[in-house]
């Protein structure tokens, strides 16, 4: 039990697999944590039983932490695109809630005020406010994990767009005649990047025979991968540096487009960007518009982990008005 | 002469072959216009011979105006990057003032103050306040010409970045095993869909025999191409269809990073443009994420044709504080 409640918030994240609670204190400390699985079936309930286990959450997290709800800021995270009226218009990711009016429907069945956000705009806060981006008014955050999501930061504000959907980098194409999407286009820098492609540049490996199966003959995760690269396999290694070349390519076209002066790498495949790093750190310069004459863009690994979309979420909330 | 002087501001767009002055009124009408050859060499002189060029059409058209220097706002739009302190940092298509200090050089020879902006920027300032964008918070112009130049608008202001220079669509790379580009990436969303891009793609049609030459068995230009479009030549609108194919495409990653409520087509390629609309009008709503669930977004070509960038830097230094 919290006993000293003065500027607390309230941040949940809800991912494609768990959905993360925090109660957080004023210098953003975590002070109460609570965790249970995402929903992922297809009914088609429009969104109730996402909300229902929402505010079980909700509910168990304050009480918990010794507090009543609707006393502290509560912002919560989506998976997909939120627009300024707080429906969750289209979310490959929690696929019963998507088309659903979360804002109006989380409300009512709450009874408190909320405010809702995008997840990787929510990881973009986090780390602009408290992270690896303090101090940089225009900044882009990635997150890589099973896809690519991504916020910005511009002018020390959340970059929303004209219906709040801006930032969806992951779906880029970078490669119009590259290898298909399951959202229909071919080349998005997600098959390059994230887990699921760094997987599939693995798999493409294991059949060309540069790389060892994995243990029951399967293809390598990104997760087992990453430690074939840390005891130095140089296969796995290849194919980080690899992805580390795609991740550079994009991140070049972002910076023409966006111009932040930092950048901040995150999201659940972090154990791997220590493997990528070098590779972008030389790859990005030469590719800027202007090379050598281009202002240095900085490039950091995130600050905070898994936790960055929760913790962003609070501070959402906080600065809600 | 211009007798009544009040509300007037000075616009110039210094572009890669010709440079243009506008004297604009309160309600934005042009009383006054002189165009230039604009100095294209590659002497190593700082920016002087740009400068001077500069301050003799800016003496010529007050003078014609009967307007004094310095009584007005002036704004000025360079192609190139343009830092938040006038610095023109990279300009390959003004190669003598790459990298000089332009607001602080023009200031200290007109003696009078001054706005300088991206070209593109400008122009989708001019269609942001006054053309087809208006009413659009949040807007994206891309200019086709020689090259690809963009502006955003973002909640009705000019979305900048950290340094000056957001907005560089060009050289967004959407194939990267493409064509080469200059800048040295591969597939530039600039080699398709720009007039060079469409022309590339009119010389390969000829050279696999799907396209006839042009007069003296030179491969056409993209104005003769539109012309042979316009007579309901095959060939020609297959390959706009394609370069609008490629349009759509680019465009629909730019969705996805800025979410624009409207797109606005413009630039010297204006005129090709009617053959590309209809294929971005069926190909890009698909290619959004989402699809049928991604809000309309607008397409609309541009309302001013040459005159879109010195109009919008004087609208620029008229905002300026």
């Amino acid at each position: 039990v919290i006993t000293d409640p003065g500027g607390l918030a309230i941040g949940v994240d809800v991912g494609g697999t768990k959905t993360l609670g925090l109660v957080v204190g004023p210098s953003a400390q975590v002070l109460c944590e609570l965790r249970r699985t995402t929903f992922q079936g297809q009914l088609r309930d429009g969104g109730a039983r996402v909300v229902a286990d929402l505010v079980a959450l909700l509910e168990a997290l304050h009480e918990e932490a010794g507090l009543s709800l609707g006393a502290h800021p509560i912002g919560v995270g989506l998976p997909g695109m939120v627009d300024r009226s707080g429906r969750l218009v289209y979310a490959p990711n929690l696929p019963s809630a998507s088309s659903s009016s979360m804002l109006e429907l989380l409300q009512e069945a709450l009874g408190a005020p909320l405010s809702l956000e995008n997840d990787a705009n929510c990881a973009a806060v986090a780390e602009h406010v408290l992270g690896a981006g303090r101090g940089h008014g225009d900044l882009l955050m990635i997150t890589l994990g099973t896809g690519v999501g991504g916020g910005v930061i511009h002018g020390g504000l959340l970059f929303r767009g004209g219906r709040g959907f801006a930032g969806e980098l992951g779906h880029m194409v970078v490669e119009a005649d590259g290898p298909a999407c399951p959202c229909g286009a071919r080349g998005c820098w997600e098959r390059y990047v994230s887990g699921t492609g760094i997987e599939r540049m693995a798999r493409q490996a294991t059949e060309e025979g540069r790389l060892e199966p994995g243990a029951a003959g399967a293809s390598l995760r990104a997760a087992e991968l990453a430690s074939l690269a840390r005891l130095g396999d140089d296969a796995a290694r290849g194919i980080f540096e690899s992805a580390g070349w795609w991740l550079a390519r994009g991140l070049a076209n972002l910076v023409g487009l966006f111009d932040p002066t930092c950048i901040v790498l995150g999201g659940g495949l972090s154990d791997a960007v220590e493997f990528m790093l070098p590779t972008i750190e030389a790859q990005l310069p030469p590719m800027l518009e202007g090379a050598a004459l281009h202002p240095v863009v900085e490039l950091h690994p995130a600050a905070f982990g898994e936790r960055a979309g929760a913790l962003g979420a609070s501070l959402v909330a906080r600065r809600a008005p």
